[in-house]
């Protein structure tokens, strides 16, 4: 089963770049066995979207174009699609009330112009679209079947998921693909790579690559087989020796972030968390309150970007900042406990720390960053200078402080 | 002009994130003014690369194919052309000469397969390679003119600046592209398309795109000229009526995010910012202190993700919270003057909201937010339903709270 890819949107095509989608479908097809053959980035013109769509159509088995189902003037895969099939288009009346309920639960005003989003390729069927007003709709055109569905990766991925994916699998009786990502904070790629080479050149059917970036490695295999239990057998033996060579450091293989291991953690273990922030200004308390139920363990962040407010609002004394600077090992564990102590909390984790790109100088550098906790009976704290711009100091002193509560919490030696 | 670029190779459809090419041909393009309306990464397959130079020549007048020139049995372009095209392929004596040539000067021994590289299609002109052993060659096909390219990037883009560039300069009249991004925050996109639109379609000669995300809404323009100064005229005027049309809305011209034209303004301004935040959880905290400098105006952020928090932090009364809930507009305005006055600045933003998918009910359902803004002498309150899930809550919800900010700033009237 082979499919062609359609990225719809003259913005698309003036920056390929942010075509995200074809590469979010084609590893889905990969992982069901459906084969991309051609990905095509196209502005917005009905005449040539029409002209790409015939010409998938004489090749594909399937055919899923994103894009271009909005309500404006410039959405033009709908009519695109009737004029490849020389189908008319028809306002489905159900779905004009169902898009115009949409806006009315909202208490919103719905524009004239969004029924057109309620228009279907004759003999179509629609695809709801939970997250958004544009439904999708899919279409079998002689011996091919082809997919719309809306542009915005919050709105594409869910209907690929529940919509599209299902029926492909069916289809697809192919070998199949299963891929696991290890995942290792506060690494070096070099060093991982050093430990975990040998083990993967002895797989030699499994393709590996390493990504590395904030802090972080990730390990990447896929592995083909004629079930993907026998594919996931292959690799459950490459991940167990890779674990057992760097031992506690993986800590993810279900694709999880970081601060979701952390948070599943403190949810388990009934703990509750509070931070100071200062050099990532909130960027953890944010990481881990993206995590839906993070109230059950979430308390409180304290962002402290001045020294005024380590002082009123965490009782760092105004002498310690004075002595030893508010860059400081002293400053980051005075702030974990008074985030502790006020905030009543199990943890608290506190970071400090010189993001740049002012504010450095030869004793303390520009990404200089102590990262401390405290927790019952104890503290810890860890001085690291981070490489690179503001933006990559701060992400990777939450990876940093992100991996102390991990290893607090699993009892492994800090990083 | 029009061009359709082509990039071919397996490898690039298995990861398209690989293909460099398209971005590099498309902008060099621009910069001379020809359009790129479309963009195909194809498989290594003969028979669908020549049914797509056939549908791309129906449409362009530029086709320009990179890859699959090399020597192996997977390296099918050439053939892929004569198949389209109709004609037939032949080794050129003095291409076979000069690629021999080559692996002799440089004392290597040049297997027999190379000599494929030098096939070209009937009437087509070869293109020298100065980089490696691969020549491109160019077409006429009735009115469209068509390059086939090495995929090497080191190869590629020196012979698309020597041969390839130089030829469509004069074709396309030596035409400039300038453009300009207009953004707009808490907007829909149908309700700034209709005031929008009117304006744009008496510029047809500007190719408009509208893009919409998180409660922002952005208007791409692009405008080609003789020159660089007549291209921004246009796009000055045309921007100058979007403006009157939509009287403060337009936040930035210049690529600025949302929260660094905030930074800006409070910097210019001297003015200082607190911010207490529920369930955005510290991402607004994390946006601000993002832009370099922000300890110039923010001082410090409260996360308050539990009613104790917002009692003990910043003095909500309980009976408040008992009686109308965390989620309501008393306790926003509550949380705003407490921060206030406890972190003592000038302006003090607090966000309470449902961020789900937990916490909804039938008066307040998932995705009512509030947000409020203190400031000297007097306060302001949104209500405001977000669609989507937890990540566009958030996202939406931050983006009011910095629009409300960007008009207390501005005088501007309340979004």
């Amino acid at each position: 089963v082979n499919a062609i890819l359609l990225s719809i949107g003259t913005e698309i095509v003036a920056v390929p770049r942010r075509d995200t989608n074809s590469q979010h479908i084609m590893e889905a097809l990969a992982a069901i066995g459906v084969e991309v053959s051609g990905i095509k980035l196209l502005a917005d013109d009905a005449e040539l979207i029409a002209a790409e769509l015939r010409a998938a159509q004489l090749h594909a088995d399937v055919i899923i174009a994103t894009g271009g189902l909005g309500p404006t003037s410039d959405d033009l895969t709908r009519q695109a699609l009737a004029l490849a099939t020389g189908r008319s288009l028809n306002r489905a009346a159900e779905l004009v009330r169902e898009i115009r309920g949409r806006f009315e639960r909202l208490g919103r005003f719905m524009p004239a112009i969004n029924d057109v989003q309620a228009d279907l390729v004759d003999g179509a069927i629609p695809i709801s679209n939970p997250n958004g007003t544009a439904p999708g709709q899919w279409l079998l055109w002689d011996r091919c079947v082809v997919f719309l569905l809306p542009g915005p990766p919050p709105e594409m991925r869910p209907m690929l998921e529940a919509s599209v994916l299902p029926q492909l699998r069916e289809r697809s009786g192919r070998r199949v693909q299963r891929t696991r990502v290890l995942k290792i904070a506060f690494a070096g790629e070099s060093a991982i790579e050093a430990v975990a080479a040998p083990i993967y050149q002895r797989h030699p059917g499994v393709r590996t690559t390493i990504l590395a970036g904030a802090g972080q490695v990730e390990l990447h295999f896929a592995a083909w087989a004629e079930s993907a239990a026998a594919a996931d057998e292959t690799l459950n033996g490459l991940a167990r020796q890779v674990r057992a060579a760097l031992p506690g450091r993986v800590y993810a293989e279900d694709g999880a972030a970081l601060h979701e291991v952390v948070a599943r953690l403190l949810a388990a273990q009934g703990l509750t968390l509070s931070l100071a922030e200062s050099c990532t200004g909130g960027l953890i308390s944010a990481s881990l309150t993206e995590v839906p139920g993070a109230s059950r363990f979430f308390r409180v962040g304290y962002v402290c970007y001045s020294n005024d407010a380590k002082t009123d609002l965490l009782g760092v004394r105004p002498e310690l900042i004075e002595r030893l600077g508010a860059v400081s090992a002293e400053v980051a564990l005075a702030m974990a406990h008074g985030a502790r102590a006020r905030a009543k909390t199990d943890l608290a984790l506190a970071v400090t720390g010189i993001a740049g790109p002012e504010g450095g100088s030869p004793e303390k550098p520009t990404g200089l960053v102590f990262v401390a906790i405290a927790y019952p009976g104890g503290d810890f704290v860890r001085r690291f200078v981070c490489l690179g711009n503001r933006a990559r100091v701060r992400a990777q002193t939450e990876t940093l402080a992100l991996e102390i509560a991990r290893c607090h919490l699993l009892g492994l030696p800090w990083p």
